[in-house]
């Protein structure tokens, strides 16, 4: 459910009522029930709660929305708005049982709604995000952020960092490390058999041969060529403001951005809700929408599903064409 | 004509004899005539040459490219699709020239065809663009670039640098500049009354906090607040990841990005050629595309004039708007 001071709660109810949702996969909301008999009735009116303790009890007829009570914190205390310790660690407690059970193989992929880092950190989790949590419940050290659309993919290779400590990570093993794990996703999970993949400069201008950083040619192209040695068709390191033209990005199914921004600007200037965040390299299928936690319109109504609508389309996707992840990745 | 090596003098010439750019203004090529005698036969069939030796020369009639000649260096040394000192001599030769008459208002505004930094090493200049250059030749200190596309505006606080050092040069300081440099050029260039202005954090989700950087606390807000303060319309900072959807961009006049790559992304990505690049705060209107030297199809007879028409059109219409630039930036 995300954190219930944010918008999570309201966009997971509104969309999993869809039918268009409801076709392609049986929802089941980890959450709690107080905060989500409050969500029912605004934003499914004349749906019901059923309440299930195992993964058989869910009620797949009519109007039920199935829910597994992760936390039995007082949702009284949560604030809409307003990140707090209660909030935070309601999300917190919910993600480390859906990943469980997404772990054990009792549900098919995650899709999480937004939650805040303050959150997280306010409850005693010290993860810049639900990536770096997953990818820590699940053991999984290479692990990346992808975003989808419909037109255009990005992999980032460094995702939750202040921009002055970017350039320290951006090196030949963490870049081709994401270049595989590009190549990985491209092939195995959305089923691209020669997968074209496009590599962002770091610096502008790709760095103006060394006069604007010398990342390229020290971090960069040494991850590219050696992945190429490997058959992987990759090229690059070219300028992100080139790349990111739809000219020249429509040549590649993925682009790798250095950094969050780079990555990030291009794939949310559709709209939000317009990408998909998946994580790759976890054992698991996990998706989520590209907004946050909204608190100034949350519990206002005004929160659009949409993009979580994709984020759940997408993950009903690959859980269906995807089976063991572990072999995908580990392999 | 920009670097000769490029598609500088392609494009000025294709740019040049279009009758939309003729109807505002009277274009006069600061060139070389040997590399324009070659492009001329190619790109601009049935024009003559008209070398001027002052303005009063120019003929504006027919089927003429008037050309102040600013360099005798061997045109034939130049290798097309290869930046050499020579051609990198040309162009800033050229460009020196077309300053002194833009600071001498014998010509009411300038349009630089792309030149390689490399190029300006070659030659001597160790500038790290036209924009700095141009900034150094007219003795301008408080400057920046900005670059307009129909639907946005972009100011950049740093240019031309390595993201590793970007950080350190976002301050309060540096900020402050921008966004009251950003209000005169909406005010006294485009003749926006009120003008509204956004302003981009440095880091991811606007540094969350504090938890991925303190330059949104420390760099940012404070320059924000003081232009406030000078009743300037300004608000953020914001996560540029949102900040540049359309929704959110639509509410502003002007985004003010923190580095190159988060300006330009988002306003590259409606095709090359779609922005054009202002230089704000000297003494002299200066407009370019906002492509480079594209080496890989100089010569080829493929590079588009489209954005070369706009940076003119926009440079005729900021001609005519702004007399007295001194008397805005200064005062």
């Amino acid at each position: 459910m995300g954190d219930p001071a944010g918008i999570g709660p309201e966009v997971v109810a509104k969309s999993i009522i869809r039918p268009e949702v409801k076709r392609i996969c049986v929802p089941l909301v980890f959450g709690s029930i107080g905060i989500f008999r409050q969500v029912i009735k605004k934003y499914a009116r004349g749906y019901r709660l059923n309440r299930v303790y195992s993964i058989e009890e869910m009620d797949t007829s009519g109007k039920v929305i199935n829910i597994l009570h992760c936390t039995d914190l007082d949702y009284k205390k949560v604030k809409i708005g307003k990140i707090n310790k209660t909030s935070g660690s309601m999300a917190a407690t919910c993600l480390v049982y859906v990943v469980q059970f997404a772990l054990a193989q009792e549900i098919d992929g995650i899709v999480t709604a937004p939650l805040s880092k303050k959150g997280l950190r306010l409850a005693g989790y010290d993860f810049p995000g639900q990536t770096e949590m997953i990818a820590f419940l699940t053991a999984s050290t290479k692990f990346g952020m992808m975003f989808i659309r419909d037109d255009l993919k990005a992999m980032l290779v460094t995702t939750h960092l202040p921009i002055s400590i970017v350039s320290k990570k951006v090196n030949p093993r963490t870049v081709f490390e994401k270049i595989e794990l590009t190549d990985k996703v491209l092939r195995f999970l959305f089923g691209i058999r020669k997968p074209r993949i496009g590599v962002c400069a770091l610096n502008p201008h790709s760095g103006e041969e060394g006069l604007f950083g010398k990342e390229e040619k020290k971090g960069i192209l040494p991850a590219i060529r050696k992945a190429q040695r490997k058959k992987i068709n990759v090229s690059g390191p070219c300028a992100a403001d080139s790349l990111f033209n739809p000219e020249r990005s429509a040549m590649f199914d993925c682009i790798i951005a250095m950094y969050h921004d780079q990555g990030l600007i291009p794939m949310k200037i559709k709209g939000l809700g317009s990408s998909v965040n998946l994580t790759a390299g976890v054992p698991i299928i996990r998706t989520s929408p590209d907004f946050g936690t909204a608190l100034d319109i949350a519990g206002k109504g005004k929160a659009d599903p949409e993009g979580m609508v994709r984020a759940i389309s997408l993950a009903a996707r690959l859980a269906r064409s995807s089976k063991n992840l572990e072999k995908v990745w580990f392999k």
